[in-house]
């Protein structure tokens, strides 16, 4: 791994439930296409061998677009699939025993819900959180209770690296999350349920690079 | 890694519930005094970090006394907790891609169920094929049906590398288990839910003991 460009502006999570049956690559497509600048490959059921092949799927569509892959929990799978990284949640391998195996290269994201888990984050060798949910989501029932707006300004506060927002966030309410100081919207439903992936990415990619500060 | 020695006479499975609410460790302490060679971790159920952290803890027991651990399905876990080794099933991350990550003196098992996976599996780049169920076994539900004992002989004709037979395997059929030219017993219940973990496992290890040419 060489370590990619990071563009936390727009940033797709996937969930296979929230495709509503379309084809995971043809969404990927279609967010990369709309702008989203960063991919997490999400997958919770599949077998390690179907996760693989997946990833590397995914892999083949991003890499040729400079687009950056995270993959979800699983390192295993980021190294067999040549991914730029790894996104933990608490319950997931610790950053630095991620860091350890991937090497100082990889992007690796880790997952904050509540200002004691911020604070638990400052020291730890990632690349960005990933702080919410910030509004009530359904895509993840284990993501615990909404923080609210002041809540993901709280752990933004606390933060050392960037700070990618997620939960809920749609295209009524990504300026107000902005506003907060997230570097970033991390979204899974608003692309994947949209009706028109690649129109909803763009809508959001506008609405960050107009607020973005520079 | 380097390679440990392969000891495949007689290797304990965990199973958690197997264990009938006792303690991990300690079977697995007791399952190694009684003569087991290679243990393998098999966790379908814990998170990432739970499963690292019960590798490591496994791996304290193991590696004073020259046994060799390996994972099961979970390349990172193994990477993560200094493990000897992978085991891989059909619906895991392929041995090649397993390999390169681990490189070569890593321990890569692979369980085959009939004569087409035992056939498939030559070329592999394994150290040994786990072949089963030999008979019915309720541990694993999603095992396969029996091969029996005419079954197993036959995979065993195929295999390039030692294979070690696995399925409901107790003191009462282990001898005529290691007749069809097994070079070993792989067994969860017989330990794990024995009232004696450490004479059950004396008792398999007699018998491989005494069967096994040389």
């Amino acid at each position: 791994m060489s370590r990619p460009r990071l563009d936390l502006g727009l940033y797709l999570v996937t969930d296979r439930p929230a495709l509503l049956g379309r084809d995971l690559l043809d969404v990927v497509g279609q967010a990369v296409a709309g702008g989203a600048g960063l991919v997490q490959l999400r997958e919770k059921t599949a077998s390690t061998r179907e996760f693989v092949e997946l990833a590397r799927a995914v892999a083949g569509i991003l890499r040729p677009r400079g687009v950056p892959l995270l993959i979800n929990d699983r390192v295993d799978v980021a190294l067999a699939a040549g991914a730029d990284g790894v996104h933990v949640g608490q319950d997931d391998m610790r950053p630095a025993d991620v860091r350890a195996i991937l090497g100082p290269d990889a992007l690796i994201g880790l997952s904050v819900t509540g200002e004691a888990e911020a604070r638990a984050a400052r020291g730890e060798p990632v690349d960005y959180l990933g702080a919410g949910p910030v509004f009530a989501t359904a895509t993840k029932p284990d993501a615990g209770a909404a923080q609210g707006l002041a809540g993901l300004a709280a752990m933004i506060a606390l933060a050392e690296v960037p700070v990618v927002a997620i939960g809920a966030i749609t295209s009524a309410n990504a300026a107000s999350v902005l506003d907060q100081g997230a570097a970033g919207l991390a979204v899974v439903s608003a692309i994947c349920s949209a009706p028109n992936p690649r129109e909803a990415a763009a809508r959001l990619r506008r609405i960050v690079d107009g607020v973005r500060p520079g």
